[in-house]
């Protein structure tokens, strides 16, 4: 069995964002070597997400209204969590759109359905946060 | 290190289904001969999931019923995904229910408490999807 | 390939509790002399969870809250799966929790960012329930 790690790192200037990583994860399972296995991608902090959805803008708009009706940033005081914080909200959204995703390698490639795209979901910007992606496989 | 793959096809003819598949995935794992390891069951499509829940068509109800209510299919305007499109809902409903599930595998059966079973959920029907089945171990 | 399998038991004495299991998987994967692989952590039962957040006890009781206004437990007359039972919420919150968490293992340890903690859920307590702990790697 052989593995491989590596991070990314983000320091996303708004509060919220959606950012495509599909082609670093693509590059590292090439980087790998692996041909059959699994890739696990990460977010390594508790306000951020990874999912994997569509690449399209309207659609994370749509995303990004719906987790704030779900569990709204304001008012921060409706959170026990917001005592010196005001991101209890992040750690919610981040509930909703899942902390991983786990995705097959074949051949040498990820085994993606025509339109899987990864995103890293940040929920509370401003600060570096980093991606684990950890394969494991021959 | 072995490893096995499979996916399995459907075409459901609603909007909305949730389907057993654990039947198949058993089937699955005993062709795959691995004794010890992790089976993944992923939607390869984005408005689908793969979860796991209790087989029981009154909670089966009450998913789509919650659902609806948390991300609901009218007025299909208020999204802005659905341009030439009806299914932004759909991309919602299955971050909720997520997109896959990962069942270790122990003396080569799926390790698995007394409820557990594995559903495929469609919210966005009446074309053809897959699901992926891919098995590491020894 | 090495495989290693443990369960961790629980008898929550309310109907829901957050426990952080942490410590345990930590021991856990010391205990199978795996360097580098994926540990799998989940609920074994359809009421409960295994998810990764911050120990914070304001934060828990905000995940309650917030939980039980996405899923009510009351009236339980509003669900259809509640025919002799009263735990159709459970269910529902469990969704959005999450089954299961895949951690990677590098240098023998849990890969983990600086706040990652391991919590099982309970939404159903009062009676014995189970987490599965797998471990594959080298």
């Amino acid at each position: 069995m052989k593995s491989f790690r590596k991070e990314l790192r983000f320091e996303v200037p708004n509060r919220r964002a959606f950012i495509n990583i599909t082609s670093e994860i693509e590059e590292y399972v090439r980087k790998s070597g692996i041909q059959e296995g699994f890739v696990l991608v990460n977010a390594m902090h508790i306000t951020a997400s990874v999912f994997i959805n569509d690449d399209e803008t309207g659609l994370h708009h749509d995303f990004d209204t719906w987790l704030e009706k779900l569990a709204p940033h304001e008012p921060v005081s409706q959170y026990r969590h917001n005592v010196g914080e005001d991101n209890a909200d992040a750690h919610l959204k981040r509930q909703i759109m899942g902390r991983e995703v786990v995705v097959a390698i074949t051949g040498g490639k990820l085994d993606f359905g025509p339109w899987e795209q990864i995103f890293y979901g940040e929920f509370d910007g401003r600060r570096r946060k980093r991606v684990l992606v950890k394969i494991i496989g021959e």
